[in-house]
């Protein structure tokens, strides 16, 4: 089933089913208002919110028409966002482009930050911030959220809390991030507010493509209108979100509703990494990641950060070419102070 | 006015108004059933509260007895926690510990880690870790509770979004520690749940100790039932609380609810760091810390981190020696898996 959360004048907008085909919604306010109400009350939610979902695809429920414009992201806010690096191609090319090395072991042991959580951005508005000098760049990723997740559980386990199926802009500040690695405590000021897909599915809703706690379809970057990238997110991801879950999970409880991220989907190059794309190639899901590109060929990057203006679109289709999340579709915009 | 959460069948408990001796509380049903939903609509809940409160210290209304050991942390989860390291000292005790070196800058850009808010711990319920190998220690610190607090605000605006203050014990994997600095992108497995004082309080009823966005009253810390240390929180907080909201909100807003935290409180000895306490001296915080010292002096550090069975008490009390925030009162217990 697909479910998404309407933007209303309350904090965490209201709750709905959407039809397959995205379509159409039904309001869910009989199983839960919110969808963090739903989750946290899963066992008995899940199936009520089935069952209206099953009315609404057969059309015993006619359902009003879904307008992705008018979705906040599935959770509004959240309680807990901590985001892989799970494509390792992607951390090899940005370290490389700061001079700065891979950590030791981190083909074995995920590399993940503690995001914040508080304020995610509608999928369809804005990335509002004070300056372009602070290196804006979008990060197109993968994100499952789950139910309860005790401490300790293994990998295999942690499929097992998986419930729904999320795509990101985790948005990156490239300026800000140097100094803050370099205070070993995270990053805070460097990622700044994310946004998620319309639409949240379960796994069952994505047949083949979910296996192995991995979803195996490409993922479309469209940047200022122009296609920038279609790595399959499947393909080169080191540890699948079972791996990712248990790890977040290692040393506390994970509560319902927490989103656990892929990091930046990257497929290797035929040539290994560091190489040029090779044509009919999978390109890029950030803008970091072509300018190291660049500078391995041309001595110098020369793709820039984004500006104010520029748009940012990420979504998948099915094997059919139908969208499954809806799409993030997001300007760059200054905020005024 | 003094307000808590008192423990429940739901996630997020029932909001109390509590008296300023901490003896008796009074439901806060009417006003909001959480303690997050009253910040959400804090100009609303505020004076509403206030009346309440206003009522039962005075007696007219009865209230029932508070039992601190029923209480939730005041946010049970929440949507955005971040702890900054505003007491230099601790940070150039713990970093020395380790052979590491001071981050560039730090005396004059606050240090900050996101933190994780899904799942906070009752004060007075156990820290349950999986093994004593990790390195388990206390931080004993102070945080803030804020409204909603928009991007870009200075540390002067960001003051006035202070709404509640709060004790935390910011428990802390010491053995994790090092591999995470050195993925350099955070802490996540080294800060397992950390948990907070039974009673949230707003600035104006800290008096006089309230000043310039700090709070300058000593903080005890009680370790296995002898007391470990009282620095005063008002003395060596290189950044104020409103400086480091104004960091955190640097490049996003701050969602009402959102808890910024002080880090482990800390008082430069007489002879500067490193050097042993003076008799009649503030004592540590934490357990890394005195381990520094006894590394410095004796060459070794010979206080072990907790153990199972170990307790911490940390606290902090008026000028006339009453309790202002109850206890965090814990104890170290095995989390069978």
């Amino acid at each position: 089933m697909k479910l998404a959360t309407l933007l209303d004048d309350t904090r965490d907008g209201r709750l709905v089913v959407v039809s397959t085909d995205l379509a159409r919604y039904v309001l869910a306010t009989k199983v839960s208002v919110t969808m963090q109400g739903a989750l946290d009350d899963w066992p008995n939610a899940r199936p009520a919110l089935q069952k209206l979902s099953d009315q609404l695809n057969s059309g015993a429920v006619e359902g009003k028409a879904f307008d992705q414009a008018k979705a906040a992201s599935p959770l509004p806010r959240a309680y807990q966002w901590a985001d892989g690096s799970a494509y390792l191609n992607h951390g090899e090319l940005v370290r490389k482009a700061r001079g700065a090395e891979m950590p030791k072991g981190y083909e074995t042991d995920p590399i993940m930050y503690q995001g914040g959580s508080d304020s995610f951005i509608p999928p369809h508005h804005p990335i509002e911030l004070i300056t372009e000098d602070w290196g804006i760049d979008f990060e197109s990723e993968i994100a499952v959220i789950t139910d309860d997740v005790p401490m300790g559980v293994t990998p295999a386990q942690a499929g097992q809390h998986i419930q729904l199926v999320v795509l990101v802009n985790d948005v990156s500040l490239r300026a800000l991030i140097p100094d803050e690695m370099a205070k070993s405590l995270g990053l805070l000021q460097s990622k700044s507010s994310s946004a998620f897909s319309p639409v949240a599915v379960t796994p069952d809703e994505l047949g083949d493509a979910w296996q192995d706690d991995k979803l195996h379809l490409p993922l479309l970057s469209t940047y200022n209108g122009a296609l920038f990238g279609k790595p399959n997110a499947g393909r080169d991801m080191a540890f699948s979100f079972g791996d990712l879950i248990a790890h977040a999970a290692k040393s506390r409880v994970l509560s319902a509703g927490s989103i656990i991220g892929s990091g930046t989907v990257s497929n290797k190059l035929d040539g290994g990494p560091g190489k040029p794309v090779p044509a009919g190639g999978s390109g890029y899901s950030c803008i970091a990641e072509i300018r190291m590109i660049e500078t391995i060929l041309d001595g110098a990057p020369k793709t820039p950060f984004m500006s104010f203006g520029d748009t940012i679109r990420i979504e998948m289709n099915d094997a059919d070419g139908a969208s499954i999340f809806g799409s993030i579709n997001q300007v760059v915009k200054k905020h005024d102070v």
